[in-house]
């Protein structure tokens, strides 16, 4: 076989004019013209045109003609310069062409199941069975070969910055994020099994307090839910931990790091510090934890001025403990039609919300069905707060604190990219920091909001048990573009603080001991305070990238249903594996 | 709390003189010199000396006695240069102290279970027990920062190169390697199984198909093998594959990594290319297929000198299809007790050989319990072929050929270490080639010896159905030291020599198709030649430091029960856990 290239299928210019050259690849689209035969040739780098000329190449001329798409050649022959005017400037190569005088088919295609390089609209299970194929295309070489340039750029930051990379284990304990783990039975320990680790969390902790300082690794992670369209059982995180080091140093290490990609990747400059905003102003400005700070539309808080409105839709929200808020769609008037402001009542039921209201500002007054239960004064206080102009819209929930957030956020998002006010090109970064050490699970008793190990603000110590849930952390996010890219806190380095909070978490000494025994031994023995972070590798490659789906940053990607269409895993075992693991399946057998 | 650091322990010198600084870190060694106190400052970069004297730490001065072993602190102080004749060459901070002015205590802690710089010979079960304890030693601190270059060395390497990392799935099918797997019950695919891969060989083989060229993973496998010293169930392997190349192309891309590692970690020059021994000369003279050649002892056959001889061990063992071989300890005989020689009989019995003769090449002739048996010529040819001299012994294993081979292997390697042949501090690379294709199994069929995607060579592909034992591959393991740090092939890209190859190892169509179909299926859509490699890489970070346990390279190791220590993995779960995922443990409830 004739293997040995001289160059790859990118690279050829009019700098390398009269050279012979040897290239291997795809061949596509076959075009006759006049008895002279071109095929372009693909890899990784790019295509060339070859041509197969009657006078140069020979007996190979006639097997021009055999040729399909996708199979596998090498060829031998002269590059030339393309005629004036006959350059293609989209390709790479487009100055040249290469006329073939030697040639070998390395192996034959059968007509593929789709094009390569498909719209998009094939069948989504013919692509991830012959994933192989749909990998070839130029869409996911691109975005595979960014993956790589972006794992690569994380690594080498972490190392110039002195960052220790340590692989921790696949093969662990459940650990304590909460989610469903996958497990694994132990041959050698009979009836015991493995958990694979939803994030390295325990023992990046155990590295700190064993002096490594500065820890990172991309980390394979996995979590047995239910799959929504960004979510994969198996996902890759980039993982840092830090010792001696505050809620700054751990978001300023990351803002580096960000800077550095935006520059390398995008040539943009990121103004650091990012911005940061709390919470508590998150929840009430965007209705989320994750803002998207690309466009405005920010909710505001009308509650106090409906507290005795005639209006008794709103006067009850705030009677029972919940809200009144609106954003003002600034000058959309003449955008939403009386059906698109009515179709936002069954958008918000899908957040439990019981109906949207509304206020179109016109030249004539304000329209709408409500204005006319509201005083004068609630009028002109509304007005005024929401800065509402003629041409404005204001849409108004009253419910629930928890409906008015999610039904906002979600009207905030959808009207945002209805009026046009979302630049798709933006990449746009926010920190969210103090946030609430706990929650309420369904019975109102505290539980993580974060995980067990997060340390509670200093000035917040005293009052964790009487004022728990008033409690905040030294805890944060990273959103890009609305998306949680990853998070992370300052973590509790003092045992008295980490028995504490399992207390009011309900964890009992037992527990405690059994689920976290060696994290809580380890505080015992010299743990400096750290603090650390986990970005989704997976989602900032998609962000980055401006895909829709994990699927076109992922290699091989699993189903909603968690299975390979490609291998068919999962997949059957024998009898006897599962004896020697010391299982059954209670699945009965259909035979 | 006081955190934000000056500088590291690790970094002062007289350049600093009279610089205040603030340092963070672990105390180690009190010492009081006349009522003031001094402590070593300890963290991963150094040791820093901090002073405290009465008439500058003031408040703190009386701080210094309550401090502990392994206490962390937080100082202040001004840099001195120590007195005339004071400095401690040995530190790299040994020409300064520091003067603490401020103090703060960030943890106390306990007395350790045992020195943190321990000599090795505590009990391995308490430190791996308190694991993040024995990470704080200077040894596995630095071994772990080694690892962690050396991973980021290679991965820039590949990068360099061109290679792109592409992430492929840990929760898979079973795959080709022929080791137990790891398996993971399916929720959502009930009565089904994931398996953990025990390589990306399958999916790598399909990133070639799929035109990425040239791929890498520094990639975790999974084998449920019973461990040795130098096993574990988790490792990691640097893992490659190249389209459009022939074995050179590979081994030379490995080559070019090794001379860059040597010469960036230990300034060595690599003579490339390293040498290459074919798997039938490494069978012959070092009796293995990884031989150590930091020293000579070759083995020689002289079973066609014994074909006729009055010995009737040595002419049975060639009359029955077996060997005679023997090497000569070149000027051993002063060295070698009679007990030493009698020794290597138990020795090798360990290999089922029935006994090891010998000859002592003394001053007054050969000395020997089995010369008296050899013909004139036999004795003469033997002495010319083993290049005897006076001062020599020459050792004999007549046997089974694979007995023969066995033992001299390990008599070699025995008589290396305690002759005092080997360099220690040597870095000794091989390749190892030509391996056949097939081995054979307990009934003598034909077994991958590799794996069934091994190409055979090109020149025994029309004999391979009539002469399957004598085919040889494209095959390639890499050796350092006499240990395998990795190997790989030419795979086959064309489908009807893969289901040849399938037909010879007994794979029926079903079973192919069950097992690797979509490997099979993508041979039919332009697979390009291709082929690659796998270096474990534990085992190379093992091999780069000399140190003699995978333990001492692996964060979180298992011991050979495959326990976990530290988080005493594998645990229980609940039933509730095990029925959602359609299992139930065989194991007897105790209670």
């Amino acid at each position: 076989m004739k293997l040995k290239r001289t160059h790859n299928c990118g690279e050829l210019t009019n700098n390398n004019n009269g050279e012979t050259v040897r290239l291997s690849g795809w061949v596509e689209n076959y075009r006759d013209h006049g008895g002279v035969a071109f095929i372009d040739l693909n890899d990784r780098w790019g295509t060339t045109q070859i041509v197969f000329h009657p006078d140069i190449a020979g007996e190979h001329h006639k097997i021009a003609h055999t040729l399909r798409s996708q199979d596998v050649i090498s060829i031998e022959g002269k590059v030339s310069a393309r005629p004036e005017g006959m350059a293609n400037a989209r390709l790479g190569t487009g100055e040249i062409e290469v006329y073939i005088s030697d040639f070998e088919l390395l192996n034959k295609s059968k007509t593929p199941p789709f094009e390569i390089n498909h719209s998009g609209e094939t069948n989504q299970e013919v692509l991830l069975k012959h994933r192989y194929l749909d990998l070839r295309s130029r869409k996911m070489q691109k975005n595979l070969i960014f993956r790589s340039e972006l794992t690569n750029k994380i690594r080498n930051y972490f190392n110039d910055q002195q960052f220790v990379e340590i692989e921790t284990p696949i093969l662990t304990r459940a650990t304590p994020e909460g989610a469903r783990d996958y497990l694994v039975p132990s041959r050698t320990n009979p009836g015991k099994f493995f958990a694979l680790p939803q994030s390295p969390q325990l023992f990046k902790q155990a590295l700190m307090v064993s002096g490594y300082d500065r820890y990172f690794q991309i980390a394979r992670c996995f979590r047995d839910e239910d799959l929504r369209a960004d979510r994969q059982p198996e996902f890759t995180q980039v993982d840092i931990e830090m010792s001696f080091v505050d809620q700054e140093d751990v978001m300023s290490v990351t803002e580096g790091l960000m800077a550095g990609l935006m520059k390398d990747m995008f040539s943009k400059d990121l103004t650091l510090p990012l911005p940061r905003i709390t919470y508590d102003q998150s929840m009430l400005e965007y209705g989320c934890d994750a803002p998207d700070l690309r466009f405005g539309l920010k909710i505001k808080d009308l509650s106090d001025v409906f507290v005795n409105t005639g209006f008794s839709v709103f006067k009850n929200a705030v009677k029972n403990g919940g809200a009144v808020r609106s954003i003002n769609l600034k000058g959309a008037a003449e955008k939403l039609s009386r059906k698109d402001l009515d179709d936002m009542t069954p958008f918000a039921a899908r957040f439990k919300a019981k109906g949207v209201a509304w206020i179109k500002m016109t030249a004539e007054g304000p329209q709408s069905p409500i204005v006319k239960f509201f005083s004068e004064e609630e009028s002109a206080e509304l007005y005024k707060r929401m800065e509402a102009e003629t041409g404005d819209v204001l849409i108004f929930l009253a419910d629930k604190e928890e409906v008015v957030c999610q039904s906002l956020a979600a009207l905030r998002l959808d009207l945002g990219k209805k009026l046009g006010l979302i630049d798709e090109n933006e990449l746009n970064f926010t920190w969210v920091v103090d946030f609430p050490m706990f929650g309420k699970d369904h019975k109102a008793r505290p539980t993580s909001l974060h995980h067990p190990f997060t340390a509670p603000k200093t000035e917040d110590l005293d009052r964790m048990e009487d004022d728990v849930f008033d409690v905040k952390t030294n805890a944060y996010d990273l959103v890009l573009n609305g998306c949680e890219l990853g998070g992370g806190s300052i973590r509790i380095h003092r045992k008295d603080v980490q028995e504490r909070v399992f207390r009011i978490l309900g964890i009992d000494e037992e527990e405690a001991r059994d689920k976290f025994g060696f994290l809580l031994d380890s505080l015992d023995y010299g743990a400096p305070p750290h603090g650390g972070l986990a970005l989704g590798l997976d989602r900032m490659a998609m962000l980055f990238l401006k895909t829709p789906s994990l699927r076109d940053v992922i290699a091989f990607p699993k189903t909603q249903k968690a299975t390979c269409m490609m291998t068919e895993a999962p997949g059957n075992v024998e009898e006897e594996q599962m004896e020697e693991l010391f299982i059954a399946s209670t699945v009965e057998d259909e035979e």
